[in-house]
């Protein structure tokens, strides 16, 4: 099973995620690209809700975390612990959010946490782009990721 | 039409907030309080999706800006500028979101605002509680009102 297929099923069996449509249009190593209708998303002023804006960020810096400890064999869970949301442009069509693989040295610290403590924090951006890939929404995050055996 | 039926109906005229199943168990002078049911705002570790959590919050503290310039008169669109998110617990029931009414001096100095620029800001907040009503999840967003006659 491809990362990207592993993820989307992740995403299908929430509820409320699958509600908004929200397709997995990459994930590698390079991060996770998610999708979504704005059909599915908008608000009454004809463009995107914001709640449907966080959820998409705050799921792709969560995938992009939960998919690169899953590539190397650890097995944790991975919750949102904070974030900072910046809505800087309304969004006018389908959203598409981005989220950057984990700093490979943030990375190394967060593994070596969970070997010696069972858990770790780190910090994780991503954006929602426009059709011409400009930001109009931004995520800055910290995740914690709890060991699970 | 009652404050809360009002917001009952702008709230349902958004489909990803439809789908989330939000209910307004208050709209007055004090504030407001939104409701979701768990079941269709669970994620993967059968707690409440953090996502859900950030839109429900967004939601509420919207709706407290809104509804006091509308018991006022004034016609203006609001709109989420940021906002920061804390997660403190895993929520394992109901969601039920609470804002605040806007503080009387922001309100007023947003009014003020209002009539001679057309637009201004606020700072809001809102928090997610349990069943004991201990706060889960909190926001603290700013949000920007624009004059729409």
């Amino acid at each position: 099973m491809s990362d990207a297929t592993r993820l989307q099923a992740l995403l299908d069996a929430m509820p409320p995620v699958r509600a908004l449509g929200v397709r997995v249009a990459r994930c590698d190593v390079d991060g996770v690209v998610l999708e979504a209708p704005l059909a599915l998303n908008v608000n009454d002023k004809a463009c995107a809700f914001g709640g449907s804006l966080a959820s998409l960020l705050t799921l792709a810096a969560w995938g992009a975390l939960e998919s690169a400890l899953q590539r190397r064999g650890v097995r944790a869970e991975v919750f949102v612990a904070d974030s900072r949301l910046d809505y800087t442009a309304p969004l006018y069509g389908d959203l598409r959010a981005e989220a950057d693989a984990p700093d490979a040295a943030a990375l190394g610290a967060l593994l070596h946490k969970l070997a010696g403590r069972g858990r770790g924090g780190i910090v994780l951006e991503a954006r929602v782009v426009d059709a011409e890939g400009r930001a109009v929404t931004t995520l800055r995050g910290r995740y914690a990721a709890v060991a699970t055996r």
